[in-house]
């Protein structure tokens, strides 16, 4: 089928691009050194692609996505990089075959992961990102804790998010440090094999953790494309449905397709004006009604969790179809 | 099943409020008077408590939508307001039993719309906001166009959003009419009984249109409800997983749960700092770790088209659950 045929909006991915993003990460962070985080694409036919890479294991930010892949039978261990209290939940991948390992960070989150059953945890510390995480102070006495009920404690999980905002490469790499070194005291505390943290924007940087939790590098977007070695392989594909003799055109993809928090989508050659539930209205752009246009996201995550299916191109020609099977919660 | 045993993040709507709303627009635009927007909430279940309240025609800004309201049997007069090229999308409307109406602007849209069958169009005019719909002077001729093509032309519709940033009512009121001033010249050219505008933010304003389309109401969020005499019916659940030391706390909510176009989500008595993919960072609230809180949506139809399902509270019990069963496209 070629591209044109595709129903719009159609959430499309250049799987040369994807390759080569994956190749360069799998280069920079070979095997369990990364553990691709699955919020990023939602899909287990991508993760598959990952597992072919050479990375099996995974970090999740969802119940969802852990049961997802394991009912999908991709990844030998797989991590909740997340606070979950929710009993049902916690049983659920307590169950799987497959092993899991749930972020902690407070004694009520020890407690639930115990009485749920759950073998192994990670102690989440605060690093610097305002979010999860204990004080680094506190990471030995929730392992002691966690250990008391009985259950492994691998190691420590960190997640520096505030450095993305440095786009200076030697600011973040200094921010990382600082982060890193915080992580660092408090697994002396914690113990175990794992020190896990980073993502996209600090892979190249973070060179303290034991594995990096990116996801967005196998696709990208327009906000982290300019700062890192990875490629945007990630569009969606909209049909010109009006043209205005006043200089705008309309194509119907809207904000139904594209996460909005980190801005609009951008649409190379032309200025996007207004985006709104159906439609984008851009300018400085030449089409005609039926033309097809391709939109690039601001960020990535949330725009994939908005549709159902990936379409994979090989140049114009569509050669499979991804589902985002692992949507929802 | 009391409202806290629900998984989080849960879309929650309170029915009390939701039916006052219901009833208060039903007051402004009895029946045919209104045709209520199916975009804004995507489910059949809520539309059919419409139909119950005397709305019988519904408007859908999705060829998905008009599937999805016919298939259930909902709606004797469904209107797609918006431009479709696409035959395959337009043969599926032509060949549904109800009555469809599909919106047209351009030689294009007329062509396609009359080629595969589709009866009967509205002229869709530009009033204002720079996104579909013809000029007002060319409306007369896409009308003949339509009726020579063996088409039913119903009259014209016209969306006057660019109104909605006017947050004084009386210069919104004045550029409604100004906008509607438009849509009635087109109108003296196009014929037929039909003149659709309106929505939320104008319902109370437009004299001008024979029908509104509106559909915020039902729900309302954050960003319409202090401009217009509807309440806010819904918002998300979430469960604090998180209580930082340093005065923040963390509820299991986030970008995939709210549309953000508008801006940030709002938790009634606190501070909202931080939303990423599954987590809000808020402060102000005294909270512990386990705790429900309720936010509201900045904007209502994008944060609902990322929940599978609406619970439906009576207090604080939950008494229906109804599916968001019109996504996608």
């Amino acid at each position: 089928m070629h591209v044109s045929e595709l129903q719009t909006p159609a959430l499309v991915l250049d799987r040369a691009v994807f390759d080569r993003n994956v190749t360069r990460m799998a280069g920079l962070h070979p095997g369990r050194r990364l553990r691709p985080h699955v919020k990023a694409f939602k899909s287990t036919a991508l993760a598959r692609r990952l597992v072919d890479a050479g990375h099996p294991g995974f970090c999740c930010a969802t119940v969802a996505e852990v049961l997802g892949m394991a009912g999908a039978g991709l990844g030998d261990d797989l991590l909740l990089a997340n606070e979950t209290l929710d009993p049902r939940r916690l049983r659920a991948m307590a169950e799987l075959d497959v092993p899991v390992t749930v972020a902690v960070d407070s004694d009520e989150t020890v407690d639930a992961a115990a009485a749920a059953g759950i073998p192994r945890v990670l102690v989440d510390v605060e690093v610097g990102l305002p979010r999860c995480g204990c004080s680094v102070d506190d990471a030995g006495r929730l392992a002691d804790r966690a250990r008391a009920a009985g259950m492994e404690v691998r190691g420590v999980m960190g997640y520096e998010g505030h450095v993305n905002a440095l786009l200076d490469r030697e600011e973040r790499r200094a921010a990382v440090e600082t982060a890193m070194t915080l992580l660092l005291r408090a697994h002396d505390q914690v113990g175990g094999d794992i020190i896990s943290g980073g993502g996209t924007m600090t892979a190249e940087l973070n060179e303290w953790a034991t594995e990096v939790q990116a996801g967005t590098y196998v696709l990208m977007d327009t906000s982290f494309a300019p700062h890192v070695p990875f490629e945007v392989a990630i569009g969606v594909d909209a049909t010109v449905i009006s043209v205005s003799p006043k200089g705008w055109a309309v194509a119907d993809a809207g904000l139904k397709a594209f996460g909005m928090d980190s801005g609009k989508p951008s649409l190379p050659g032309a200025d996007v004006w207004i985006v709104s539930d159906e439609h984008v209205t851009f300018a400085g752009l030449d089409v005609s009604t039926g033309d097809r246009v391709r939109l690039l996201p601001a960020h990535l995550d949330p725009t994939v969790a908005k549709h159902e299916r990936m379409w994979v191109l090989d140049g114009d020609e569509v050669v499979d179809e991804w589902p985002v099977d692992l949507r929802g919660w």
